[in-house]
């Protein structure tokens, strides 16, 4: 087994070290820094997206807080979730160093590709952080069942899809989709989800759940961390591609009375569901999460306060009833499991936006948006379009970002069942083993429990 | 016992989802985006506090950092002293959820009211994050004594009354208290203790007591996270609402003198009054705390740094000495409990803020202010008013805020007194140890201890 | 025994009590805020530092993000490491309180200095930051060693030190260094391991030695928590001093990119030097560091993306190389015992940081740079200078901020090791073991281990 073990170790170090000699030759090829002045600005020579040429803003606003949502949110995220001790904090750092540098190449290719080179700026790493987001919603579901190796793998292919998928929405059809509704929370959830079906070996997760039987609330401190992160930076999150200040601003507004109402709601519900007073704070971080991914396209559509405090009550009361009741018949069922419940906090709220989008698209009119209009529905606003075509684009833009997904997630999970890349179950077992050894060697009891999640009653 | 828990539980689902419609519902009838294009600038015919109406700006300076202090600083305090386990940290997410949207509504009325309806804006949510701050800090005063529908309760009517006396002393007395030294501060920390009082139950506190004895100084990882965030962000928090850039600028440097003096005096004193070498890391950040809410008022006015530095000083040594010393008094005589020291941290600090504002507003003269006088004393620069009225002024909002705290926590603490809001005794006993027991079952031993607070060195 | 404790307890708060009197005299004496209207702007008669006269902007961008920098990078970097229980995060937060106010005065005596009057403003808290960050790294290389007495005096000479050490750099001989890779980071590791050099104890270092054998994995959710934030807020950290709102977006890139290289770099040296599969978090907080620390001098220098990706890459090779074969030789040759390993995560990479940065002066071109050339080297642009001429003088600021770091290192021991200043040794222990003691008395076992490091396979 020792030769197993030694075996995976080099595996991960050598592929690291492809990537990254790849992603610096690539780099050195094609990436320069954009030639403009300011980095931020997109050059009018280049093949910008669409929302970039309308503003030409210098320095997008939020970007340091794209850059704060992505590692704190889905870094906590995962880091609360580890199973395995400290290794899965590790690794998720990994994908997102990796990814953010693969995203800004094959970004640039769609989006600041111009005369052979790829001009870079901080809009670039700002679109990249996006497509790592997505990367990391769908580690979460398939999270502990997946070596490092195969997770880099899985960095590598999505964010080439996603990008695919996020260029033929934004640039090809015009799509309005500022918080990414679609193209991060949607496609990321249900990718990843593909993914754990492809993947899925029915003995191995039976031992997994008795582990997670007795794991206790320890966790309830990055949860706790992991919800105040989420107040704080997300409503940022959603908005930062929302072009002008004024349409941000609404957009920011918006994002924050979902979040309070499906906070309220998570409190409604968990009562009635489990039999505790008060919700553990794992489940108000989801309701936030699902609040938020709620007002991904949604957000700058809405004209009223009230519009946002019921999509976001009515998410509150779905995500819960989703974890109760509809992750066991995906997992009895459908043969997939969903280790940090991407489905209920990033898939279903990201469908429920997108279809609130649509229906917020069809009652725009120029009279409620007023100047507004120009910005959220630009091609609208010029007379290029009607407002239905606009609705029925942006309706026709979810199952094809379902269908990408899909597809996606199945040929990614098809490419990590290759024999080489995987480590046998054993080994991998093993492996997984020697993490939670190394977690309790050494320490009293009660470490090996840290940094684990009793997400027992909420499966 | 159990159709108690039951029927508790199933009280504060009701209430949520009562209060959550009627929030809703209010919001649908009068609650509108701004009619001008930028939601955050207030409507020349609307009745704004005068200190937006001067400014006219657009996006608050820094309303993303209220926010996150808002929900850190008393979120981490309030977290690191639930002696009940996770409970407590959702149920202050709880309340804070629940204010935010009501002081919209409520601070809507008295500012942004035209024509029937409430335009809200970026501003709206700066001001109620500044109410929720005043009822996070009331619920430290009583944290542990009440169940969450009574919490929710104390909000619903401390929202409310706090407008009233932030709307008397701002709007229509002219007060500058951009900091709120009095108004979220004084205010805050009053109402709580005078609720405790009246809800104050002899035997049930000395069990409580005898718990915390054996307690550990685990807290002290939430106290390094929660200071060293007070440090960063609060500076930023006393200064939002001062109006113009260069004034604001101040206001950050007289809050960080005031803080790294208050710091300093905590490693003097603490050796004196404790056998310790060093203070603990909870100390410090009280120390923090009542520097900084010591600047609330003061620190625009404050023309030289030395100024900010002994004020600082002064209320490092204060703070500690009113744990060591008045706390105890507090709770043998007066029968005052105060769960998390609100008295040492925010109630005294903001009341010798206020006096030295007092003080500094009598000193104010045009010579020394040059412009900045338009900035912080709009009324005196435009000569409608002495320097001495001012004074006066400033001086006679210390005890109508003491006022309104005192019969405002009366008459809550008669409200939550009630038999049908409040659970019998045994009930919440029952509950509490529901909690204690969840954190308890299915993890090792250390995790009861995660949470709580050993402060039984300091009470 | 317990007289000996008593005095040392006394002996620190009667210091910072004379420290803090010295410090308000001091600030009532000299300091004054800015007379200009805005505090930020620098007032043309006063000897500013050369860049911000270039400058002129009215608050330094980044002025929080530089805060929220070196408290949180170093706080928890320091906190993490504390193997002596809460005391040490204490310690760190009383060094940087202190640190800041002496900054202020001597850093306004060099850079903010007219009429006798020192004026200060946004800038001051800024330099001020960034020489308190060169104390936080040098006490890194001392901690446990040394008393919090000493760790004062360590930090009233050093403030001084590396001011004098800037001011000859930055203002005198015209170095670019925005980053700080001189200035901070090398000049503050060499400072501390000089200290650690003259305070060496052989015997002691043992007993602590076996203590650590025994730690476990328990402070990664520290080093978690501290590789977030290092990710998000160093960027801006590095680039805060970079005058141009578009010189400071390449610095960003650049570092940005040095990050994710580095800490890929990480993945592909641990497995090899270590048996684990993924690295621990504490060697990924410590690849992030180095990488940043590289970008110092650097960062607004580069002008291709994958120049950043390559350096990171190597010092993501050298710095966990350095770990494993060049601290034990340190140790057992020179005798220098380095608690944090600050040479490998600041000294090296600062040194690499500055021979990048001659490197790429040298290869600057007015045809390469464009206007950004009067942003980055003024000097050169003038003409006033030839691109060797400017490349020699950031050659020779290296060895110079070396020779400054090792005498005043040598000379601070020296007065560190004054009898009246420190303890006995067994004085030392006992308040050691009382600190230890502390943190386990009344809590369950697990407690005492919270806050230790492993650190044993580094070592």
């Amino acid at each position: 087994m020792a030769e197993h073990t030694a075996a995976s170790r080099l595996r991960l170090s050598g592929l690291c070290f492809l990537l990254q000699i790849l992603n610096i030759l690539l780099f050195a090829v094609f990436v320069r820094y954009s030639p403009e002045g300011s980095p931020g600005r997109c050059p009018p020579q280049l093949n910008c997206s669409r929302r970039n040429e309308d503003s030409g803003f210098q320095q997008p606003p939020g970007f340091q807080d794209v850059h704060v949502q992505v590692l704190l949110s889905f870094g906590l995220l995962v880091a609360f979730l580890s199973r395995y001790g400290p290794g899965s904090a590790a690794t998720s750092i990994l994908i997102t160093a990796f990814a953010i540098q693969w995203a800004v190449l094959i970004q640039g290719v769609f989006h600041f590709f111009l005369n052979g080179k790829i001009y870079v700026g901080a809009q670039s790493m700002v679109s990249a952080d996006f497509c790592t987001a997505a990367v990391l919603i769908s580690t979460g579901a398939v999270l502990g069942r997946v070596s490092p190796v195969q997770m880099l793998l899985l960095a590598l292919l999505e964010v080439t899809l996603c990008t695919l998928n996020e260029y033929i929405l934004l640039s090809l059809m015009g799509v309005s989709d500022s918080g990414r509704s679609l193209t991060v929370h949607t496609f990321g959830a249900y990718f990843g989800l593909m993914v754990s079906r492809v993947l899925y070996q029915p003995h191995k997760d039976k031992r997994k759940r008795e582990e997670q039987q007795d794991k206790g609330h320890q966790t309830d401190v990055f949860a706790v961390v992991g919800t105040i992160y989420l107040w704080i930076f997300w409503p940022s999150f959603t908005s930062t591609t929302a072009v002008h200040h004024n349409a941000e601003n609404w957009a920011v507004l918006n994002t924050y009375f979902s979040l309070v109402a499906s906070t309220v709601s998570t409190f409604i519900l968990s009562p009635v569901l489990y039999e505790e007073s008060t919700p553990r704070m794992v489940q108000i971080q989801d309701a936030t999460l699902a609040g938020l991914a709620m007002m991904g396209m949604a957000g700058e559509m809405l004209v009223t306060p009230f519009g946002a405090l019921i999509a976001g009550f009515l998410v509150g009361l779905i995500s819960p009833l989703g974890f109760r009741f509809f992750t066991p018949v995906l997992h009895s069922r459908l043969k997939i499991q969903d280790t940090c419940g991407v489905h209920n906090t990033h898939g279903l709220p990201g469908i429920l936006g997108a279809l609130l989008g649509t229906l917020l698209t069809l009652l725009a009119t120029a009279d409620t948006y007023g100047y507004r209009l120009e910005l959220v529905f630009p091609l609208v606003a010029q007379g290029s379009r009607t407002v239905t075509d606009q609705a029925f684009i942006q309706l026709s833009a979810l199952p094809l970002t379902l269908l990408f997904a899909v597809l996606g997630g199945c040929l990614t999970g098809a490419v990590l069942k290759i024999k080489v890349l995987r480590c046998s179950p054993d080994a991998q077992y093993k492996e997984n083993a020697v993490f939670l050894e190394a977690a309790e060697e050494g320490s009293d009891p009660s470490a090996s429990g840290k940094e684990e999640l009793g997400i027992s009653t909420l499966v």
